[in-house]
Formats: structure tokens, sequence, C-alpha cells
């Protein structure tokens, strides 16, 4: 079993700012990502609710995974681009089959 | 690029225990956490299925960032409070960006 | 607070074949899995896009903890049942409650 080590990186925020998540990892070189929908949270930075009538305010999880280089690309531009808006950012380690593409 | 180490904590349980979990983590003075819906699943204590039409079953995974200890009080507590429910609870490390709040 | 370490498998894939991922897990012996709907991705092998009307290209995230060796057998099984679907399959370590089953 090929297993390669990568960064897992996690971004909740609100789905409005989705398209904007999605463009930046594009810029960075990923080559996809994942959308978990149907995200609610809490925070400091105030109550953000999932499934209000216009889902505006619906959150989503966006994960890619990448090499550490393109990780800390994408972070560096995840705190610029969502500097403003209520989010989450994790980073982990994972590792992922030998033929996937990352 | 800044990152701090913390504890991620993954609650799955059934969406009924929902305030519970909020609660304990309010109690054990984590700043926010993160809901996601559409959650089945099936384990060791039965069948747990998403979409029923009265969505009592309905799962859902309960994400709370924290540090160490913090993260050993939840756990304490998710045991206590969950006991006879059904639950995965799983902990794991991951880093989270210099500016957030956990 | 006792902890026990174990794998977790993380499995995003279209939604049709959630039954062929489910028979495997089983006939690996793992104790149960956790299935996350509303999933959306995009990807080197095609834009996967989660709401169409028929449901067919919903995507769904699969998550089983499982000791290191039957994880690796989950593994070998993922990449012959999913060998030619659109896939994601992230390993990563994590810690498990005592009590808990897996």
């Amino acid at each position: 079993m090929d297993l390669y080590h990568k960064k897992k990186i996690e971004i909740v925020t609100d789905a409005a700012a989705l398209n904007d998540v999605a463009q930046l990892i594009k810029r960075c070189g990923a080559s996809g990502y994942t959308v978990i929908k149907g995200v609610a949270g809490q925070g400091s930075r105030g109550v953000r609710v999932s499934g209000d009538i216009f889902g505006v305010f619906e959150n989503v999880m966006v994960i890619v995974v990448a090499e550490k280089s393109m990780a800390e690309r994408i972070l560096s531009e995840v705190m610029q681009v969502l500097e403003a808006r209520p989010r989450m950012v994790l980073v982990s380690d994972v590792e992922v089959l030998r033929d996937d593409h990352f």
C-alpha cells in the first residue's frame, strides 16, 4: 500500500464566500476540492445558523488536499480572502492513495 | 505562517442530543463549534438512518477545536452526557491560523 | 482519559457507489461507518455537482475508523471497488474513547 503524505485544509465559512474560496484554490494550483453543505456553527464572531429561508447564512466546509508548499500558499490566500468573514480554518496531516491526483 | 497546535474533537450522535452537546461545549469554555447535518451511520449499537420523516433519528457531527486541557474536559463531559446514546467520538491533532479564536 | 489510536479513513465518492462501499467495509470486518450526505466536489476527473434533480451525481463522504491492519484491508478493497470512479480517499490518525467499539 503506497500512501503519500499531504496536508488537508478544512475551511468553514459562509456559503456566499464559496466562489471566492474556489477561485483561490484554483489560483494556487490545486486540482480539486470537496464541499460539504448543510453546515452550521456558533463562534466568537456570532451565531451562524444553517437553514434560513434565503440560504444566505448557510455555511459550507471546503476540504482541499495539497502538498505542504501549496497548502501554505492556500492558507496565506485564505487569510486575505476571508479576512473579514466568519471562518474556521484547520490544517492536519493526511495520507492519500498513490494514484489519486492532488 | 503562524500555526498553533490544537485538538479537534468530532462527535457524531443523534440530532436530538445536539442541544445537550452544545451546552456541554459552552460549559467547558469553548468559544464555538461547527455542526454538520445530514449525517447517517451504521454502528454496533444499531442502524442510524438519516432522512426519516420526523428527523428524530437524523444524526449530526459536531466539531469543536480546543486546547488540550479543554479538550480533555469536553471528552470527559461527552462520556457522561452521551453515555447511553449512539455516538462516535474522534480526537485528532490540528493546526489553526494565528488570528482565529478557539 | 483512556484514548486508543486508530486510523480514520475518509472516502468521498458518488452516492451511487455508497452501497458498494458499505459492503466492502462490512466485508473487512468494521463494526460501523458514518455517511455525510450533501457533498459536492470538483476534481481532476471532472466536476461533481451536488443537488442535481436526480441525485445521481450527488457525492457522499464515508468515514470509517479501524485498527491499522483492518484499515489497510479496507484501503486495498477501496482501490479495487472504486477503481474507475471519481473518488478522494484520505487516511489519518485519530484517537477514540475507550468504550467505543471500532
